[in-house]
């Protein structure tokens, strides 16, 4: 038999109420499947066997609910990052959006390449040209007037070759994972390199995570009373690119204290996955989400211009990190609707 | 009668028991007094005012749970800034302690001056001399080591007229109404200008707040592996001051929406508030600690050289926002113990 305890949260200074905590059996535990979208294999079972450990108490691998932080990144970890990462879609749809009210954009790089659809001069412009394309579509308004347009592209835009908006071909997968790492204590956050006021206006519904769990690169932003209202005004500067290095460097300035979970699928979360893995002294747990699956998502490593996992992925198998192969690994792929 | 609801939260994916949700009278409600310390004057009255409201479901003034964000200043919110900043006294201690391995420090400013305990002339170095100071004594460190310096100088010094721990000199009435706000659905932040990692290894025990609830100012780290270990490496560099129109930056980086409710007491905290209290559609509210208790605490105001409260003064009579008068509204100022 196992004593299942049940807490309260009250929404009044005193103890209002009284509860009657029941007891299950083991069987009636074992019948529910948290990770239905997971085959039964060597992933699942390593998920299963960390969450089981930090939540055995007075066992040595116990970690006090407090502690249990659980980073993910978000592109090709949640979802799908081909054929370009969902933000470049976005600002490329902002640049053809916009290009009324900027004549010049027909003959300036990056632009014109945007304008011509013509991929290949748009990558002849390097970072630079990329930076110089987010700051122009994703600056020169307020925070909430921003929030308004990612939300309403967010909801028309379509993912070219499965036909369905972006927020659908999230990996169901691992909502389930966010939903049953929630359910055993841990705060889930994500921790993108994708832009955080990008991200958070529909990370709530459809992953379940609060603004205020969500971590990602940002643009400087300033402070005025306008006409007596205080707004935030996005200005065309990047203040941090939450990626690589930047990603504990963040993770610390946000949350304080290291995760003992991190999730991540490209060279871009190494850094993420160490931080979380190699130091701290509690029981610890590292997953890279490898897409191997051509047929019903994407499959690419070593030489992805998006995504890339090169690095990432030697030292998964150096530190035991646990590698989900999509193909093999999950049932189901997008969440069914 | 009403009717208590009471909110479960389960440790396993399923249903696992049942409870009995019970009534109570209001009756019962009323006998508890969520905040003891606080007198029966109108500071407390707008307080319980604003809590009923935005609790009160299917009513105007009702904000839903994930939307009730509370952020609190610390230095002269929380706990006492005089008679000077906490982390100017630790900074100060750590010059001493750290004077034996910096003998150059003996005649170079702002050094000299901490060690010759000559505050005129530390003042006369000014800003440049303060963040010289603050930059010497908290970086060339990992952030762990960090934790500890700060962790174990807070558990012994003590402030020099009080001779009690600063951790000591938090304000009763400030903890009640952090508790009781959390009872009521509100997550509370604190969103100071002293350094977040100075603040947060005692926030959670001293305040009930959680390090990824702690917003401050902080320097620039860098991530390292070191003989296979992962750290981040405080560098001597500012990266961001929480302080003034950093605040409501800040406070959209961190959270992502804006604040219900602001608490602060000096003109620190006056975009805080502006950014809390002026713009969004749903109830607000603003509070401002006037320190007017010579006797017990401190009494300063507009000409104070910390803790100045001159213009969110002033804008605390334009905009409603409630002004604790701490010798009249106060019953008691820091905890018995």
């Amino acid at each position: 038999m196992i004593a299942t305890c049940i807490f309260f949260k009250f929404t009044r200074t005193v103890l209002l109420g009284m509860a009657a905590c029941l007891f299950v059996t083991t069987s009636v535990l074992a019948q529910t499947d948290p990770l239905p979208s997971w085959n039964n294999t060597g992933a699942k079972a390593a998920i299963v066997a960390f969450v089981d450990r930090v939540t055995a108490e007075d066992t040595p691998g116990y970690v006090p609910e407090v502690e249990r932080i659980a980073v993910f990144d978000n592109d090709g970890t949640l979802w799908t990052e081909q054929p370009m990462y969902v933000q470049l879609a976005f600002a490329l749809d902002r640049v053809k959006t916009e290009a009324a009210t900027h004549p010049e954009w027909k003959d300036t790089q990056p632009f014109k390449a945007v304008l011509d659809n013509d991929m290949k001069a748009l990558a002849a412009t390097g970072e630079k040209g990329l930076v110089e394309l987010v700051l122009a579509t994703h600056s020169g308004m307020t925070t909430e007037e921003f929030q308004k347009i990612a939300s309403d592209w967010i909801a028309t835009a379509r993912q070219p070759r499965f036909n369905k908006p972006y927020t659908e071909l999230v990996y169901q997968p691992m909502l389930e994972l966010l939903a049953y790492l929630r359910e055993n204590g841990f705060k889930t956050f994500i921790v993108s390199g994708g832009g955080v006021e990008f991200i958070r206006p529909w990370a709530e519904q459809v992953y379940g995570v609060p603004p205020e769990q969500v971590i990602g690169s940002t643009i400087k932003t300033q402070f005025e009373m306008r006409e007596g209202v205080s707004t935030l005004f996005r200005l065309p500067q990047i203040d941090f690119i939450d990626d690589k290095a930047g990603k504990p460097v963040a993770i610390n300035q946000f949350i304080g204290r290291r995760p003992i979970a991190a999730f991540g699928n490209s060279d871009g979360d190494l850094e993420m996955l160490q931080w979380t893995t190699l130091g701290g002294t509690t029981t610890r747990f590292g997953l890279i989400v490898h897409h191997t699956d051509a047929e019903r998502e994407y499959a690419y490593d070593r030489d992805s211009p998006f995504g890339r996992l090169d690095k990432a992925l030697d030292a998964a198998a150096d530190n035991n990190w646990t590698v989900v192969d999509m193909k093999a690994d999950w049932k189901q792929i997008f969440p069914a609707k």
